[in-house]
């Protein structure tokens, strides 16, 4: 009899990425396929070093079926497997929360296992806040350990919740196109849940006898995102049918691609419309289409030196205007101190 | 004293589309505006007869404010005003309720007016039914008046309604793309209100003392536009925040151009990558952005014979897959008995 249908696909989901990853380590390096990726638990002395993939692990029930799932399936790999856990500081009692994560990981056959502690700031907002702290602790443990890559267990139900957050910026398929599946530097962090539901997740705990945690953070109505995951989306899903989740979870992956297009476009187009002092030349702009035209003064407002977060599409759409709308306007202020204006058919967006 | 600010907003949205209108009457004609766009009431006679400009009014809120500002504003731009309202037959007493609607439309001064009964049949379920048998009904009173145009009363919160309802189809950003402020066969309808909120039409009315009929289809749990208007997007609003309805209708925007942009990309794209038989060569199709691609795949099975409903994201990931993901897999089967096959470097999509 095989593993139970949830543990069946959280194991796959793993064992397509840790593939991935393997693959990826060879392909660079040039290295033989067979002597590298040897599925098999012990390698002889002398074979390079088996990768080590890390596990970020929070004690939820996502990051526990990750990391069930990564411990049965890298030995059979010839990988490593280790876990992180990172400790807010943010209630009281955390660390003694995280040293029972690291216990946890440690019976699950984890190798290395640690806690790290992290401040919290207060830039952007908590969760904004606790996202930065988080990352760059996983960035050191993974640089410390020397890991080939560090997985996150974001489910399809978290990319749905980031999709409708995008949403509520309004600022364009970008923001609508969720979490990567790869993402970091060097490919360093991967999702491999992000095709799996939450519920899944949590059944794969459940039939594994894993003891799992529930922050009390994902419950607190002050958090955007607990209100969207327990008021916001079930409502939707009320209204719109079950198929909710898994069709945002589908726009987020054909948005990204759209983006990853159209900004692709609009780099390519950008050295047209360019003269020979790099001037933006207002006619040329207007021939290009209003997509590709506004991702060019998007890029331009950039460099300028506007703050990304600051920079709303409805900034963006008055810029155009000088474009489209010509009238004599005078110069248009951007965040950062940037100024836009129209000098003799050149548009020109500098600072101060 | 000036109108009330509602009053004020319609009478603006109104006015902005007959300008639009007036011009492009002039500019393709070559007709000086100075004759044409004369902005007065009565014209000598000799010179063209005064456009005509209808509205589609169900007696609603919306589309009430909406014949309200059209019968303020066409007379001061020298446009004729006129009236329909389509009877659907779908309650008992619907017919009387059209009379009384034509009776409020003469009252504002529009004319001509008239109510036009029409058969809804049960293609597509009862909403897009409705919806088709209204459009058919609006084509043919526009031909039979000589309509430069019809106004039709969707608001902001409609289009944000849409752009859910797209997104609950999770089928890429043309489904998120919402109504488009001009469409129809020669640019014939348009949406003056895209801007303009429910809550703002609705105070309108008041104010002007006009009486509006509440369709009791719109509070109907049955019809999932209902659903979503009175449970899904408030609960979406009380998750994150009031800009929720403003910040959907803007995604519509940009993903209308967005999705235009990448459209014609595609098109380009498309003779690029056929031999000289018409064939696609799947080298060539690899070599295109993934968005491209897919797009020119789904355009592909749309000629084939595929019925367009029926396609959804995932076939074309499918067919897709036939390009990035060869391990000689056998035929894909798509919607309308069409097939897609690898043959040879080629990809052949055919019915039958």
């Amino acid at each position: 009899m095989g593993p139970h249908p949830a543990v069946a696909a959280i194991r796959l989901a793993v064992r397509r990425v840790l593939h991935d990853i393997l693959t990826e380590l060879n392909t660079p390096a040039g290295v033989p396929a067979a002597t590298a990726v040897e599925p098999t638990p012990e390698r002889p002395p002398g074979l390079p070093t088996a990768p080590l993939v890390l596990v970020a692990c929070s004690g939820g029930a996502d990051s526990m079926a990750l990391a069930s799932a990564l411990a049965f399936e890298a030995p059979r790999l010839g990988v490593r497997a280790g876990g992180v856990t990172v400790d807010h500081g943010l209630q009281s009692g955390s660390d003694l929360r995280a040293e029972e994560v690291v216990l946890r990981l440690r019976e699950l056959g984890l190798d290395p296992v640690e806690a790290t502690a992290v401040t919290v700031g207060r830039e952007g907002g908590p969760e904004a806040a606790a996202r930065d702290a988080r990352y760059a602790a996983l960035d050191a443990a993974a640089a410390r350990h020397g890991a080939a890559a560090v997985l996150l267990g974001h489910t399809r139900d978290d990319q749905a919740e980031t999709v409708l957050l995008g949403l509520a910026r309004g600022s364009g398929i970008r923001s609508l196109s969720g979490m990567a599946a790869v993402s970091g530097a060097g490919g360093r962090y991967r999702r491999p849940f992000l095709q799996v539901d939450r519920q899944t997740a949590r059944k794969a705990c459940m039939v594994q006898s894993l003891p799992v945690w529930d922050d009390p953070h994902n419950a607190d109505p002050a958090y955007t995102r607990s209100r969207l995951r327990h008021e916001g989306l079930p409502a939707l899903e009320k209204a719109l049918g079950k198929g909710v989740v898994e069709a945002l979870a589908r726009t987020a992956q054909l948005s990204r691609d759209d983006a990853d297009a159209l900004d692709t476009w609009a780099r390519q187009a950008e050295a047209g419309v360019r003269d020979a002092t790099g001037g933006l030349e207002c006619a040329k702009l207007y021939a290009l289409p209003p997509a590709v035209r506004r991702r060019i003064l998007r890029r331009a407002a950039l460099e300028a030196g506007a703050p990304g977060g600051a920079l709303f599409a409805r900034h963006i759409e008055e810029v155009d205007r000088l474009i489209t709308g010509w009238r004599g306007q005078g110069a248009i202020n951007l965040p950062g101190k940037v100024v836009a204006r129209r000098q003799g058919g050149r548009l020109v967006i500098r600072q101060g």
